[in-house]
């Protein structure tokens, strides 16, 4: 290949030489690449064709593997119970390839403090990148100081547009909810929610709303029920919700945990679920979903997928690409509390 | 103090040095400082004196963050829910000191060779020392390879003797549960629980069974139900129970999801509970025995307490001294679930 004139041989190629090479921006080559939708086909055979003509390795990380150094990258997370933080881990890691990379994950406890101090730590320790994973989806602030590695934000997004944040539609969420139970046949339906001050909370009763609206419905009592994440608010709503609107067919919960504590109601009421009412949660953790009584459709929001993407745009962002923010769509996961009106 | 004769003034003092001018072990001075119970409170004062003398640092770490340098422990889990680890986590990073040493989890997903590339990675950042934990109480295989750093292995012991492991005595927590059924007044008391496969099951089973016979009694039944450690079980089992042993007045459930599945089908038989049944779980997981109705009695393990330990004690090994395994004491979590009959 030494008779290529446009092959720098006395250094390792850089994803500008197969940009140049292919007559591409350097985001498009990191796109292709990273086998982004957005680049057309052509244009992606015209970069995947530089890069293996210049034997270009396609990560920074891959290079140091190479080299014989290990790669790690820091997760850092403010979600006490692990919920949401170990699918994003064991998603990361998947991405970048099985026992190829270590994600280390640190838990900062909501604390800005503790936080810089892991940052620091996670830096000393020569990490690649950093994974920032929030225990809610509102906008939290970026980290603070300079961050000399790329840094990706999931699940709440950075404050700063500037930053990479791979985030749920929640507003989608919600109006998936609503369609699946419309598509059920429903068409009294009541949202049992948790706390107004969470943007996820507001997310899906707005996409629940909309849902609704273009059916030309509207929620049942009129708004959502907005209370907190916990299966006692969902006892004590549902059974506020049935005694003032007894037509209500269907109850749209905005965490597995609400629905549980509705659906154990609806039984004590004698409403069968889902002969008389449809009961469907959020967040599909299992340990509630597949154990309730009936078993309990729920929203997914791909979060083992969630934390692949993170680690793909973190690639990305190491090898000098430019990554940009992005917002995935969960998925409706069926179980018995939704079965269609036969 | 230059006046001193003991006190080697050119180099920072060991605890090699503290322990010869208190005239006791290295291991007796390690545990003097780190606050054992099994030092007496003469020698505890001589090996503190001896340490303020010569300005001894209580630790490595504390000497490397004295000199800028950051502290930094790797938390081995395959723990995938990570409700062991996290509380370990944080009591580990609790005892190290807030803010002073950086715990990196890493989750090995109970694959030896996805255990052994986070091993290496830890160790090639550096870390002072390393936290194995367990998603079961079998004990494991000790780390492979050549370990520089010390090791304590926590919740899953080690199965070499000679490596120190912080366990929870589930024999005692399984003879607690009982023990409190029984000063609640219940005598037909039942244990529901998961698969035999599992020291601990078999553990909490054997416990319970002793305490029984303590008090004259048997296991109503005749032998531990085993099964899975699901609510499906709990409630199959429950009716099961109720079935062939209607003077059941107590149930023992070996997790706290096994007892939610019971609370639920004694609820649906129409037997109050703890009226005339009373119901213990184990875990006390908030998320399951602080929303059931009743809400749970449970054994805690006190697994915060068991991080903090384990840092202590890794903190100890870093140190020089030689710590060693320790088992320790669950306890009850009383809620509305085994009210005292009247």
């Amino acid at each position: 290949m030494a008779n290529e004139p446009e092959i720098p041989t006395n250094r390792t190629p850089t994803l500008t030489d197969v940009a140049k090479l292919a007559g591409v921006s350097i985001a498009t080559a990191s796109k292709a690449i990273n086998g982004r939708s957005e680049v057309r086909a052509t244009t992606r055979v015209r970069v995947l064709e530089a890069a293996e003509l210049l034997s270009f390795a396609p990560n920074a990380l891959a290079r140091g593997l190479l080299s014989g150094r290990t790669g790690t990258v820091g997760l850092l997370t403010s979600d006490l119970e692990g919920r949401f933080s170990i699918p994003i881990l064991m998603g990361a890691e998947d991405a970048f390839g099985a026992g190829q990379v270590s994600v280390f994950l640190c838990d900062a406890r909501g604390d800005a403090i503790r936080e810089k101090h892991h940052v620091r730590a996670l830096l000393s320790r020569r990490v690649d990148g950093l994974i920032v994973v929030g225990s809610r989806t509102d906008a939290r602030p970026p980290l603070a100081g300079n961050i000399p590695v790329p840094v990706v934000y999931v699940y709440a997004p950075s404050s700063d547009p500037a930053d990479v944040s791979i985030t749920v539609d929640n507003v989608g969420g919600g109006q998936l909810a609503i369609e699946h139970l419309l598509a059920c046949g429903r068409r009294n339906i009541a949202h049992i929610t948790g706390e107004p001050g969470f943007q996820a909370a507001r997310d899906r009763a707005e996409g629940a709303a909309a849902a609704l609206a273009s059916a030309g419905l509207s929620m049942t009592g009129g708004r959502p029920y907005y209370g907190t994440w916990d299966e006692s608010w969902g006892r004590a709503a549902a059974h506020m919700v049935v005694e003032h609107h007894p037509e209500v067919d269907a109850i749209f919960c905005g965490s597995d945990q609400i629905a549980r504590g509705a659906l154990d109601v609806l039984r004590d009421l004698g409403r069968n679920v889902p002969g008389t009412t449809s009961v469907i949660g959020f967040d599909n953790w299992e340990v509630i979903s597949a154990h309730s009584r009936p078993r309990l459709t729920s929203i997914d929001m791909n979060l083992k997928q969630l934390g692949a993407i993170a680690g793909q745009r973190l690639f990305e962002a190491i090898d000098g690409g430019v990554p940009t923010s992005e917002e995935f769509p969960s998925r409706v996961v069926m179980r018995e509390s939704t079965l269609p009106v036969g």
